[in-house]
């Protein structure tokens, strides 16, 4: 393969494997995924040494896009705005049709294995939006920031749990939720 | 097969699934599964349409088990108290090693299909649990006893996924965000 086939063929894998894990979950074949990509399976080798390293690219080229769409524009607001930032774009995600949830904690529960790449991939994306709010809530004042953060945590991934597996549509819930710990926590 | 040899079969594939999917996931193979079973593939197929149909009943049949140890001893406690049991009841479950998180949010977010009938038990039993914190709800005088159990089963499920995932041990802090939501509601 040429340099640029192989950029091309790599970005059809990666965008396959983003897109049908999150639609059918992490539990997807190495057939089904090369058939998405319209790539061979001796292409995918050449690229990637098994089909749990693609998944983890795939995870981890999406990060940065994630992150963004969850982040308020840079010195916009307070600290408290722009926590409620977060749970504001989360709401409005979470209508759309095709919403089923945060990927990084669907890669979590689905790869019950902790040495998966995948799995490492996911941690860091918490480990990225819980050090923003602890930021924020060291900013805000927060009698205690790493709980604060640690609590809103447990809010945003309940409900991008609960919202993924349609049994709840969050529309002001989460928000109200966090405004109560914002009060509770001083901040 | 007598009756005797269907009740066993039925019981050891009842008990080999629910195993098999709470450490490695829902999308175990029927050849796995009869294997931990030590059931030939015939038996499962003389008791069940299919491998979905072995998971939904694991999961229903533990469903009473499961709530009962959420569950406060009758008639002990004032509603808050009943509220909070539940979430002290969790974070003892989550500090056994071999704790993976809530089964039926596990197969919620695992099975994408919400026509699977594993997904129609495990709505049922997060149900379930609402039901319990809205009846506690009312009887505490919250204000909004509907809004409140909501808000309680995003703690509950952003706990269980997040214990169970390893990215959190929760030593108080579901007790702690319920109490300042409990207060919030004015219960």
């Amino acid at each position: 393969m040429t340099t640029t086939d192989k950029a091309s063929t790599r970005d059809r894998l990666l965008d396959a494997a983003a897109e049908l894990s999150y639609r059918e979950g992490v539990s997807i074949g190495v057939e089904a995924l090369c058939r998405a990509a319209g790539v061979s399976k001796r292409s995918m080798y050449q690229l990637f040494a098994s089909k749990d390293e693609v998944l983890a690219a795939s995870l981890e080229q999406r990060l940065p896009g994630y992150t963004a769409r969850l982040s308020p524009p840079e010195d916009s607001g307070t600290p408290r705005e722009n926590v409620l930032y977060v749970f504001e774009a989360l709401e409005k995600a979470s209508a759309e049709p095709d919403y089923r949830g945060c990927p990084y904690l669907a890669a979590l529960i689905e790869l019950k294995d902790p040495e998966h790449p995948a799995n490492l991939v996911a941690r860091e994306a918490k480990e990225t939006l819980k050090t923003v709010f602890r930021v924020q809530a060291e900013l805000g004042g927060a009698r205690d920031p790493e709980f604060l953060a640690r609590q809103l945590m447990l809010v945003f991934d309940g409900a991008s749990a609960r919202a993924g597996a349609r049994v709840e549509s969050l529309d002001g819930l989460t928000t109200e939720t966090v405004t109560a710990l914002l009060d509770a926590a001083g901040m």
